[in-house]
């Protein structure tokens, strides 16, 4: 993509409202626009991140067995109604009425819409266990909206609701989201820890947070070290073996909120194992039984003749809100430092004289190259100074930056900017696409 | 995709409601499932047939020189009353309250937005020409929602909007998204024709409407028959170079809706030539000059050192609901007959004897040997009745579908069936994949 023909307006100046690191170089990026208190557009360079951590979930969620449907943002007020949710969901309920007077409302999660659907298509436990997920925007009506993406109004969400005839069915469901989410982080370049959360009600021990941890975290976690070392299960899990032993190896050790923190518990910790970091919730799951089916009638016949309420529970990820978050796990003074499974493009090319006809052959030919090996390049054609050039690259966090310059070419040498590190190399004009192009694919590989 | 492992509703009774084939065949194909008027969940199947068309979509924008990003379903008010249209739009507008007492509204179209972001990003005619589109659902509050997606309250669409510096420049922008909207459709299966519509105060000829010719369209269209017969441009179109022969060859040849009909143009067109049919609208773009930047000031300096009022098209494609309209277009008694690029997989493969050892080896090596060589397969492997299996196949319209029984096992053979032409074949089990997967990549190919 050259530069010249994409849209990325970045700005010199950091918005005096954005407090935290995120926030500020997403709009100074050029990767969002507010438009609204909490609502924002995404610009090009945004929306390109998005999208891959979108892919990712997606991919981790097919692998793991969940079918993708979608649900519309708006829903009826008789469906809320029907579980008891509308009257006791708070003012953070977007509530709509439409021209006829119609009770609406813009969804702020689908457990209400997902039973009616299911209840409508599913008569046996023969279609059971049944996965289903959407990728959609959501709205809660947050008092005071702030963070950027971490804590918008309007937010894109995946969320999965599994289905299964029993408790048992339910738990082997629920361990399968366990594990996609260890995988569907770890694959973009984050460690997010799952720490128990409060299941409400239902008790047990099925209700987990993703927490990614970060410096500028939301909440605090305390956190037996040995869980932040586990890297995640890997791509030749069997989805339908015995997930068990990889959940108990990491629930066994200790790893709480201050919320549901536990005095005597962490105490058991040995004092070498313990930690004390900050996180940001970016996924949630959870087992609920028959919540749902209950109060919506929402019933499979058994192979005893019998009808049973299905057991169901439903699983979160956060997506818009992982670019935040992102960010804020991997950023200097700069800007963001993307890993390359979610940077907007991989590589970077600097034109130091652009309009030159040596220079100019030299990029194209180099991106050319680049791009048929794979890689997503952003081209720097424009006319603007070498610095701020070099500035917006570093601003825009790309991967790799590679500047052809007059003098190099001589050469034949281009310099190669490794972003997390800040090396520079000075590399042969030929072995150079071949070189960025091997680590990417390296970094993309699923293992 | 096994069967078994998917999620697919399909309803025996054609729901009452449901006028004309498309919304019929998408409620019993379990493609849709309505949430309210005019609100439908999207099912696995249907939301397949979605993201290909917005896949096709996206590829000839990206073609054109269109950058991607995307728009919030929620907008405030002000931005229409800069505009002025916030109180000359009707009750289709979803207006909204939020919590703190702001209007709000559920954008139905997205100029003020775009104008906003554009004017804020952009200072010079060099930032220019600049196309910017996404994909995002909209909201119509239609007094009478019907025919299912086809005129639907939540929709999606591909809006386009173009940003020059003169009228010139508008032109060429224009004439791009003309040629790469011909190149969309026929990519799709489908040809739409362009057909002159009302340009409104502005004037001109910039004004075109894509419709799709069907027999169950819902405007009438009357038309040189020679239009109709022309093929999109091809691939290699260069859309930096001159489209006005293009352009002229199509505009020159006479179409309109009844709305724009004109009797004395239309005599002028011999007899032989002229054919009145019905279609579908599923696309319309415009050029619109300075209607929105002058009263939002979106201005940028031109070379002259003076400002400039930017130059404005918008261009919109019915993404959810061509969904409907290729339906009309292709389909029989029995369902849906998907053209091989929109279809919700390529091909089906019925096990006539689920649970036998030979019968399900044989065709999960198939579905395998199909599935490596890039086609999509639905695999029907349910203890179902084969008459079931069999009605199934043809509601949901897969292109093609293979039935694996065990008397053909024996002689080693599988029996091939053509959706679109009803067509039954005998086939070695041993061509089988390698027959339909070159079919397959010969419907893909982009030319």
């Amino acid at each position: 993509m050259r530069l010249s023909r994409f849209y990325l307006p970045t700005l010199k100046e950091t918005p005096g409202d954005a407090q935290i690191a995120s926030h500020r170089f997403m709009l100074r990026a050029g990767m969002i626009r507010q438009q609204a208190a909490g609502i924002y557009a995404w610009l090009p360079l945004g929306l390109r991140v998005l999208r891959k951590i979108e892919a990712i979930v997606r991919e981790e969620q097919d692998r793991a067995g969940a079918v993708e449907m979608l649900m519309p943002t708006i829903q009826p007020a008789n469906l809320w109604q029907e579980s008891g949710r509308y009257d006791a969901y708070g003012p953070e309920m977007l509530r709509i009425e439409d021209r006829s007077g119609r009770e609406m409302l813009y969804g702020p999660t689908n457990e209400e819409m997902i039973t009616e659907i299911v209840r409508a298509g599913t008569r046996s436990y023969k279609q059971l266990p049944l996965m289903l997920y959407h990728v959609q925007w959501k709205f809660r009506d947050e008092l005071r909206p702030r963070f950027g993406v971490m804590r918008g109004r309007e937010f894109l969400m995946k969320d999965t609701y599994s289905f299964d005839l029993t408790p048992e069915d339910a738990r082997r469901s629920y361990l399968k989201m366990f594990v996609a989410y260890l995988r569907t982080f770890e694959r973009m370049g984050v460690r997010a820890v799952p720490v128990r959360a409060d299941p409400g009600p239902i008790g047990g021990d099925l209700s987990h947070e993703f927490v990614l941890l970060t410096e500028n975290g939301e909440s605090e976690v305390f956190l037996h070290k040995g869980l932040a070392d586990l890297p995640a299960p890997g791509v030749d899990t069997d989805f339908g073996g015995d997930l068990e032993p990889l959940f108990a190896e990491r629930t066994s050790l200790y790893a709480r909120t201050d919320e549901m923190h536990d005095e005597g518990l962490w105490a058991e910790v040995g004092e070498a194992d313990r930690t004390t970091l900050k996180g940001i919730e970016v996924g949630h799951i959870f087992y609920f039984g028959n919540k749902y089916s209950e109060p919506m009638g929402a019933k499979v016949q058994g192979p005893d003749g019998q009808e049973h309420e299905i057991e169901m529970g439903s699983y979160g990820i956060g997506v818009s809100r992982l670019v935040g978050a992102i960010i804020e796990a991997h950023n200097d003074e700069a800007g963001p430092i993307w890993p390359v499974p979610v940077a907007p493009f991989h590589c970077g090319v600097v034109n130091l004289k652009a309009g030159d006809a040596e220079a100019d052959a030299a990029c194209e030919a180099l991106v050319a190259e680049l791009e048929g090996q794979g890689v997503e390049v952003l081209y720097d054609d424009t006319g603007d100074r070498a610095g701020e050039k070099f500035a917006r690259m570093d601003l825009i966090g790309l991967p790799y930056a590679v500047t052809v310059g007059p003098r190099g070419l001589k050469e034949g040498k281009v310099e190669v900017k490794t972003r997390a590190t800040g090396e520079k190399q000075e590399v042969a004009l030929a072995d150079a696409a071949s070189m960025i192009a091997e680590r990417v694919r390296d970094a993309l590989a699923v293992r």
